[in-house]
């Protein structure tokens, strides 16, 4: 069932799971950027109606894969496992959003790649047999991160153009086995979505049920421009290729695309070797949130590979927010920066079948406050998937 | 291949990994406990030679894993697949003790359940065909949990009786789908053991080579003394509960045990229901570290459902320290303590077939300082693997 490639540290599904689910939350800043609009539910206040940034996070992953398990019509006790993570010390955010559904949790972290990580995980559950249905959720906070990484917000500390703005922004996701019979049960829209008083009172706005008539049927995936075809389409996870630790000595905090960019790099090119794909094979090679530094670096670093990904490499960090007009310096980051871009913009395109097979590649940089105090390096790790229009 | 038994959340393996090998590394403290002489390699302090507890977390980890590889006398790039954690915030002692491995990782965070994650999710992809070889790793460390979670040490707050001590301790297993042809590969005993001169100037007492006349040989568990069969024993990962977040409101974080008991009692009872089993059926039901208060309260909450496993529960954080001698207050604790008791003390007599089979449930108790610090609860899960002689 599974093809292990001698030699390689790749795996291949030959039974690949779906995605067939995909719900994204986000803050009023994400709300603003170009994606706008494309999301599932944002709110008017990233305090998402809580007391602390950490419990808003909380909110949000909640939110998130209350609204993917809804949009797949399964009860929630139907998922067998979840797959959950976020950048804050101890997982603070996951464990305490995700303790009301009683599903068994793996908690993951590999920093902003533990969206790859998590895809990766449960597409293996489902492959190997160990579940008909399993969950993926991951999530990141401006307010939070700048509390655990940096400094203060109070204190209003000046960014250097290198770092990057931590997406306020969970995805959640749901992989099986099998898509609904007779058709995509991405059709099944916003239907199944159920929503408590308590919920609503967080301030959230529903962009589904805002717009009914005109959007909310048209799959989970949402699309504004075409209707979905009958038959709809699917997104499935071929295979991935697990990260490892990439150590470069980069020390600046402040700059995470360099910091990312090298084990981006080595996950890519490893990708290409195992699978022995040339990067055309790829309409899109997806990076998490390297950034426009990050990415300068990713693209001479292939160069020096002779290998030319420019004309099809995109960077979650630099499509979700506005480079002129938002100020977020380097670009977006964290884990709900890949999450949302992929719950929101790249699962539609592969869904409609505009892109037939992207690589999916979140970057991690692998630090925390004490170990940047104690002055070590900041190590990247990068997780990848493919997924494959079906 | 895998029975998922409709309406649980257990799950079976029907080619049931082999754990081929263990390593253990612990400090100064634990050797002076009553399991002392039985792990791999000690420290005569407990910074192993480093100038920060995080470094000396990671290289415990190191020494454990590469002890654990020597031992399976594998290369370091045979192991497909590493699933390691700690307890530190992002995980610090995991990344910078593996990343010179190469191999990919999957970062976990269970809080002190950790070593139950990451041998299931290890015991997942060797059995789901993912992977010839896989291992886990976990550590904690006392001086950088207090950091991390308490007070500073310097500041020598006084710990209530209801306290734990963080073992300073790292366990690592290697597993597989298959055992070495004509017996165990535990046989191999230390031989495989390389060390470099750097290693060495950690000052890590390597106690087998210390006596290599009389212990080496006797297999990589220890086993003081018998002679091992020829033919060898195996111990074999059958099945796996995952936990799942349970929260009943305590918020003491100076009394761990109160925190995990309930979720180590919700996995027990979900795994004793799910196979159909009773105490009985486990010559042992091992927890990881909820201590003497704990245990207390977990025996209690089993009664209340009518199961008695007072007369064969064992808790490694009791386990681990000299309740008269070495003011441990309730046990040890953290990520390393439930694995170094796994790797030089329950396997063996699994191996030995003392015990035929073992409920193995390390515990977690899931609270940062931020949550801590802002009066949240603090919720418990417990990860179960079912462990046999074979």
């Amino acid at each position: 069932m599974i093809n292990q490639m001698a030699g390689s540290r790749s795996m291949e599904f030959q039974n690949a799971p779906y995605i067939i689910s995909a719900a994204s939350v986000v803050g009023p800043k994400e709300e603003e950027g170009p994606l706008g609009g494309l999301f599932d539910l944002t709110a008017p206040e990233a305090e998402f109606g809580e007391d602390t940034w950490e419990k808003a996070e909380s909110t949000m992953q909640k939110e998130a894969l209350q609204t993917a398990i809804g949009k797949a019509q399964l009860e929630t006790c139907q998922v067998r496992y979840l797959f959950g993570g976020d950048l804050l010390a101890q997982l603070i955010a996951t464990s305490f959003g995700n303790g009301e559904t009683e599903i068994p949790l793996f908690g993951l972290y590999g920093a902003c790649s533990t969206c790859g990580e998590s895809l990766m995980l449960a597409a293996m559950t489902i492959a190997g047999g160990y579940a008909d249905y399993a969950a993926a959720v991951t999530s990141s906070h401006f307010g939070s991160a700048e509390k655990e990484f940096r400094f203060p917000l109070g204190y209003g500390n000046q960014r250097p153009l290198s770092a990057s703005w931590t997406v306020t922004g969970s995805g959640a996701f749901v992989l099986s086995s099998r898509c609904a019979s007779g058709g995509s049960v991405l059709s099944s829209g916003l239907n199944g979505l159920t929503r408590t008083e308590d919920e609503n009172a967080a301030g959230l706005h529903n962009e589904a049920s805002d717009s009914a008539e005109g959007k909310s049927m048209n799959g989970h995936f949402r699309n504004n421009e075409t209707e979905p075809a009958a038959e709809g389409g699917h997104v499935r996870v071929r295979g991935a290729t697990p990260g490892r630790i990439v150590d470069m000595g980069v020390r600046d905090n402040m700059n995470m695309g360099a910091c990312m960019a090298p084990a981006a790099g080595d996950t890519i090119c490893r990708n290409l070797e195992d699978f022995q794909l040339q990067p055309k094979d790829y309409d899109q090679i997806i990076t998490g949130d390297l950034g426009y530094i990050g990415q300068h670096i990713l693209l001479d670093l292939m160069k020096e590979r002779d290998l030319d990904i420019s004309d099809r490499h995109m960077d979650c960090g630099i499509e979700i927010y506005d480079k002129e007009k938002q100020d977020t310096h380097a670009g977006g980051s964290g884990c709900g920066c890949s999450a949302v871009v992929l719950a929101s913009y790249i699962l539609p395109k592969l869904e409609s079948g505009e892109w037939k097979r992207v690589l999916f590649v979140p970057t991690g940089a692998l630090l925390s406050k004490v170990s940047f105090n104690e002055g070590q390096t900041v190590p990247g790790i990068a997780h990848a998937v493919i997924l494959e229009h079906a």
